[in-house]
């Protein structure tokens, strides 16, 4: 039954993102090497990318690269051709391929493969279920019309607060002063916002000044404590749907930069229990890298692995 | 003290807008003629634009234009040169040329020149108070992080809750049905929509759906209610800014698609009179041309004289 690599096959992780790609390459001594790259490009074909990063860590691997996982942002179905991956990394030496989407290896970096619920919030945000019941992807639905409680949610939550302050609408909030010095007509902010290419990111930085702001300031504390109820929302949703509301301490983890700030993840925490007063709830550092080292533990069993695109595993029973 | 027309003179209306302009030429004995011709370009040297508008009225009108009118979306002080539009007409007769915002040729096409608020409701929404203390603009702050209660709104409101039940995380909707029947693979609809360079309008037009749903469903109704309490709220910040909070019966008119749905604007009656029991408050067909053509009644000592650029007309002590 055991499908992880023989102690003497050397390993290769990629995770593959849009702003970046990272890879680490573990010898059969246990010697570590790790590599950077560029992100990927969704408007290119998604193979040759990934072959390509394996191609250069090869070139510095002093052993043949038996064993090869990646973690794709944004894997379609369609996508996940891991047959066709190793054939073009025959060359490499590599007999097994591993292939998933993002969200998978996120939660395998925090969770391995424990049943619970794992919300990654950075200016987007995805929550992934895991349990008897199988696996529930919620949100991740995009900054127009879904992220409810990321950085990008928080951030439109506070030009909107500050917009409602000047309008007389909203109460007075010190969000203003910095949204002032960035856009000292406030009026004209919006214009220059929708014409900017780059204005999810930029609306999503003005979470970190929320997090700032909120152990002064109410309207910055509110906007934390809706993010935080929200995504709380999201963790027992995808907890009912696996199968794991009903149970009593079900582990429940928080990763990405929105959940620095103490404010938001203790709103998130308490909204949680509310509902499941002994839930393992926690926050963690993002593993993604960690998180595709660990494909290989996803067995044929697990409620994971059809997400998970495998080669040249022989079938076990 | 009186600026309008002579009743002798002919007069043009012009209702300058993003999607389309249409112009009405008054002749001295009360004939009209209506045109009809594409949408500003936001992109090009509006002042020409303008002119050339008068130009094509010029060719079928029986007399000199002597005073010519003009309500222009998204106008900026800086655009509002009557001056130099005014040298430009002279070859057709015009003597005087009024310019203004067309937030103002919306509130004078409602409410002429009482005081009291206006909330104009499309794709986006505006909300402009006119009284003794000046005149208040409330949002109109663009899709991204303003329009609260405009149909992209209530469009995008509507995605996010066939979302939210599509995860688990909120109640069941019959607005599901319209949805999927436009995205049959729901979880990729954000990315179609992201990427539509129409995105706004298409959104928008989920405010219909809404409307029709409103009887039947809670979840629709819900958008409505919270969509007509965001406008109340612009409206009521509106009054209070121009000292009309104090009035007893101050006047309030709703214009525009949105508000169609006798759901929203019950809604939004019974913001306003929570607060304001004895509030006028009613619901019109916008007039924007109406309203353009009654820029002539903004006199001098008005609070709306100070947004209407005004060339030709001796100065009215």
């Amino acid at each position: 039954m055991n499908e992880s690599p023989e102690p003497r096959d050397a390993t290769v992780a990629v995770d593959a993102g849009q702003s970046g790609i990272r890879a680490r390459y573990r010898g059969a001594d246990g010697a570590e090497l790790e590599f950077g790259f560029g992100g990927i490009r969704t408007d290119r074909p998604l193979l040759p990318q990934l072959a390509g990063v394996v191609m250069a860590v090869a070139e510095d691997a002093p052993e043949p690269l038996r064993d090869v996982s990646f973690g794709v942002s944004g894997l379609t179905p369609a996508e996940a051709k891991a047959d066709e991956l190793l054939e073009s990394l025959r060359p490499f030496g590599t007999r097994r391929v591993r292939l998933a989407h993002d969200s998978v290896s996120a939660y395998l970096g925090a969770l391995d493969t424990d049943f619970g619920a794992v919300v990654a919030a950075g200016t987007g945000v995805v929550t992934l279920g895991v349990g008897a019941g199988g696996v529930a992807r919620v949100d991740g639905w995009g900054f127009l019309i879904g992220d409810a409680g990321s950085g990008y949610w928080i951030g439109r939550a506070a030009l909107d607060a500050v917009l409602r302050a000047h309008d007389g609408r909203g109460a007075a909030t010190s969000l203003s002063g910095p949204v002032l010095a960035e856009f000292p007509d406030v009026e004209a902010a919006y214009i220059e916002l929708q014409s900017d290419p780059a204005k999810v990111a930029r609306i999503a930085r003005y979470s970190a000044v929320v997090a700032e702001h909120a152990p002064d300031d109410a309207v910055a504390r509110g906007i934390l404590e809706l993010a935080g109820d929200e995504m709380a929302g999201s963790v027992l949703a995808a907890l009912s749907r696996v199968g794991e509301r009903e149970n009593p301490a079900p582990k429940v983890r928080a990763i990405g930069g929105v959940f620095r700030s103490p404010d938001l993840f203790s709103a998130f925490e308490s909204s949680v229990r509310l509902v499941i007063p002994g839930a393992d709830v926690a926050r963690e550092e993002a593993r993604p890298l960690e998180g595709v080292a660990r494909l290989p533990h996803v067995t044929p069993d697990h409620p994971l692995a059809p997400h998970v695109a495998v080669a040249g595993v022989p079938p076990v029973e």
